[in-house]
């Protein structure tokens, strides 16, 4: 079983992370390899859980076990409340320090 | 002995890997200490496997033994062949997979 | 305890890794975690370490225990001597060298 972090700070990073992960469940699929995905959001790029169009893929992805997460540091500066959020995205308190501890996990780090 | 994998996966990102890998090549040199360097091309940087200053650096740094992989997925949606990459590059299937193998394997990971 | 170096390359992400790196350590004083904290500087982001602003931000840091790195290549390439750089900043041959040798010891990545 693998484990990878996807780290997305930037609004404009959101499609090609999400292009990355469906290119990754794939492989998984067709490989037989298992995939643990965690996707990390803060900075600017926390606004794209408001973003309908990223929202309707964050439900989707999670249905497929995709885990995504949402610094609260983030959601404090943009002014987000957790009710805002799409369904399933965990709130965690400090975004980097979630990054140390799933790398710490022994989870793969990739930067979008 | 050690391992580090360049992840580039926009277009103007090429340059300052280069320049970062030369560097990483003169250190190890100076220092007696062997790097084994993997650099990693999806997304649009992909198209800078067509570039004629880009392919000729890659086949030079190919020569001094870094090893440069392209990501099949980036290729299709670039309409980019095999037959058009510089000699010596490795196609992989999934890039992220890709980078989640190579840091299981111990290399160090750096974004561009 | 725990280990991360953050990589700054661009100026323009000083001001967000200073705001991670202000939000761990709030998060390490909340939950009594201890985090060792690297910031490696290269590529333009080198510049960084001549700005008024940012030179305070990096004293003040130091003396909460963070630790700044400054690639020696990107000072030459940049004509940044060492005696312009901020007290307490440390002086690395090559940015990736350090990159890789703090992942060795067990550093967690994050690319600002």
């Amino acid at each position: 079983m693998h484990k990878v972090v996807f780290h997305i700070d930037e609004l404009d990073k959101w499609d090609h992370t999400l292009s990355n992960i469906t290119n990754l469940l794939d492989y998984g699929l067709v490989n037989k390899e298992e995939y643990h995905i965690v996707v990390l959001v803060n900075g600017d790029a926390i606004k794209g859980y408001l973003d309908e169009h990223l929202r309707n893929a964050v439900e989707q992805f999670s249905r497929e076990g995709v885990r995504f997460h949402a610094c609260n540091n983030s959601m404090n500066s943009h002014g987000i409340e957790d009710k805002q959020l799409p369904e399933n995205v965990e709130i965690v308190s400090a975004g980097i320090a979630d990054l140390v501890s799933l790398q710490e996990q022994g989870f793969a780090y990739v930067k979008a």
